[in-house]
């Protein structure tokens, strides 16, 4: 079951809950299996505010460029979003070309400008984008634009993903019910210090480019960025967030009341689909939340808990249900923050119960019995508190499994 | 087959190739295969310098922290070794009276100070160790030491190891023969920025503390510390090594040619042994060794040679025999390190051949069918050229498999 939030309500819808936002996704060719999409288009009625963070892999794709330049050129407009899957349009010589070509041919269809259009891809990198499929294609995909389109959208955006990630919530600003909601995609090269994966937000709040930026990167620091599959930072990365203004609050251009609203439903969705990527992450069986209390600072929280959910022995131990918490310890001990070893305490838990490893730094007994029980379920918790401070902050992760070398070992063919 | 270097000639015995090492092993309880030895010794005729290198990690085991006061305490003098498998005494309240207590009965049957001793834990963390089971056979152990037991303790080093490692050669240093060998144990929580898993290093060359310990840094930086099996910094690494001075070359006590002589054999053997834990790491099926050339300096080449064998996804692809090079470039791009991420090659190569994948940062067509002969091999080289300066640098991994997870999917148990 999904966290709830006083003042939020989760809804249907996706990237088109909001008001004004349709969508749409096809098989164009690129996936040859012609039960998957692997185009999507997402247009708002109106020109949106809009912001983005991207990779910090140097090795960045054709489309994370074009799309950089065109949030530039627009001083932070955008209208439609293109997205494909399947290819990465990475590494190759006439990516931004290509890149640039998607953008033209969805501003050719909704009549606006190309720089008024994001772009992205996702896949296999190295290959050379095959454009014919999407000028074929194009036409089709603009005519079917829906406001019920969510669906086909967010499965053309899917790569190894078993299940589609979408999140929407409804709340109210100025006494006016708004909506913000959001569509992404897994499931690996997906590790902290970036905007993790593809993820597009929509939204019908009426708010600044500057403030949408700024909440922006506030909650992917404490969402996406503190999500780990398997510590391999993508080169295709991109959290996108456009808002259209149709809801009819006054434009929010401070940091005020409904500034702090809009904040907290841009980490409730974010928060939601960090969730639903750890849990689907490549070959996951389990969801790993690793909070962080008692931490003198936000980083030193974060750093903690990003070392915890990331280290590959705790995560196969999960995948074992056995409960080796000194391989906790061991990656606490190596993350590069400064807290004194000897105060951390460490439970593990699950909805069956919490069970206690842990105390100053030492192990304590207990059931192996129980912790069976505990560990048995599919969403595990780890908790650690380090005696330090106030602060907390959670990792999300999954177990590591035969099936991620599985995928991974046969992915390319 | 070994890389051969001039002036170096491979020899047998590992830790007792050097005149006057002894060493013994056997199993005293702490497994229950009494088939496998727990327990090692390894004693000198006369005192040694000694120096050591040892984990970052915060958490560190008894063991670390008692060598560290004893060589402390001696100013860099020992006289044997005493290590056990199976339990790391590390997150226990008793550990450091344990160890102590270890090199205690070490001591007592040597007629030593037990400061005179190191003493070393490998296995699972956070389990009291018992230490009855050493008690109760130090004077078998003891009693059995012989210049040709470098194999029994080898063996009771060993934790999920499946080959021993070890390694020695020989050499002139003022017109005498000298020699240089250790042992080391594998292969899982293996990764860069310590001194990696535990290694015994022992030589009749006369030389410095200081000196031993100055080769050991820099030899450890482009050798133990280049090498990742799985990403996880153990909390129990230690490389030590005792010169006991018997070969009778005047004692090396400047920077002199017989001093970078000595370098490069210590170089050798700990270059080997890095390469045997990498062929070794659990579940491993091959060994990969990346290159990183023409960097503008030696962190640089190191950092990328790194990222590149820690990614997961390569690991797979490389279990896979997939040349799936896109990874590599996404690993050397999110590598924190400063250079033209356009100007890299990347050739995959093996004993079948050399296949370049990637000029400029972009890829090259290249014969899926030449490239599956080549990565079938068990020896998968992965060269990098920055073409940004003229330092070199090499890292070791292997690669990712089902076995990995089955391994440490159950490995407490």
């Amino acid at each position: 079951m999904m966290e709830q939030f006083e003042g939020y309500m989760y809804v249907d819808g996706g990237v088109c809950a909001a008001r004004g936002f349709q969508a749409n996704g096809l098989n164009c060719g690129l996936n040859s299996d012609k039960n998957k999409n692997d185009l999507a288009l997402v247009v708002s009625d109106e020109l949106c505010n809009a912001a983005a963070v991207y990779t910090t892999n140097k090795v960045k794709g054709a489309p994370i460029l074009v799309t950089k330049k065109h949030l530039e050129a627009t001083g932070g407009k955008a209208k439609a979003v293109i997205a494909n899957s399947k290819n990465a349009n990475t590494c190759n010589a006439d990516g931004e070309e290509k890149a640039r070509r998607m953008a033209e041919l969805a501003a050719g269809q909704l009549n606006i400008a190309p720089e008024e259009v994001i772009v992205a891809s996702t896949g296999v990198i190295g290959q050379i984008l095959p454009i014919e499929p999407i000028e074929s294609h194009i036409e089709e995909l603009a005519k079917g634009l829906s406001y019920d389109g969510n669906d086909k959208a967010t499965n053309a955006i899917m790569t190894t993903d078993t299940v589609p990630k979408q999140v929407a919530v409804s709340f109210d600003i100025d006494g006016v019910t708004c909506t913000l909601g959001g569509m992404a995609k897994g499931s690996g090269m997906i590790h902290p210090n970036m905007a993790t994966t593809l993820n597009f937000v929509t939204t019908d709040v009426a708010i600044s480019t500057q403030l949408i930026q700024k909440a922006l990167s506030e909650v992917t620091k404490i969402t996406y960025n503190c999500l780990s599959i398997d510590g391999d930072t993508s080169t295709n990365d991109m959290v996108c967030v456009m808002a259209n203004g149709l809801a009819g609050n006054n434009e929010i251009t401070e940091e005020n009341e409904a500034y702090e609203i809009f904040k907290q439903a841009l980490y409730i969705v974010m928060m939601n689909m960090t969730k639903m990527l750890a849990k689907d992450g490549e070959g996951a069986t389990k969801l790993i939340e690793c909070t962080v209390s008692e931490a003198k600072d936000l980083d030193t929280a974060i750093i903690v808990a990003k070392s915890v959910i990331r280290s590959p022995l705790f995560k196969c131990a999960i995948f074992g249900e056995d409960a080796n918490w000194g391989r906790v310890l061991c990656a606490i001990g190596y993350a590069e923050a400064e807290f004194d070893i000897n105060k951390v305490d460490v439970d593990l838990a699950s909805s069956k119960g919490v069970l206690p490893v842990c105390r100053n730094g030492a192990g304590v007994e207990f059931s192996e019995e129980f912790a069976k029980v505990v560990l048995a379920e599919d969403e595990i918790l780890v908790n650690i508190s380090l005696h330090d401070g106030d602060v907390t902050a959670k990792a999300w992760g999954c177990d590591l499994t035969y099936d991620y070398v599985k995928i991974n070992g046969d992915y390319r063919s």
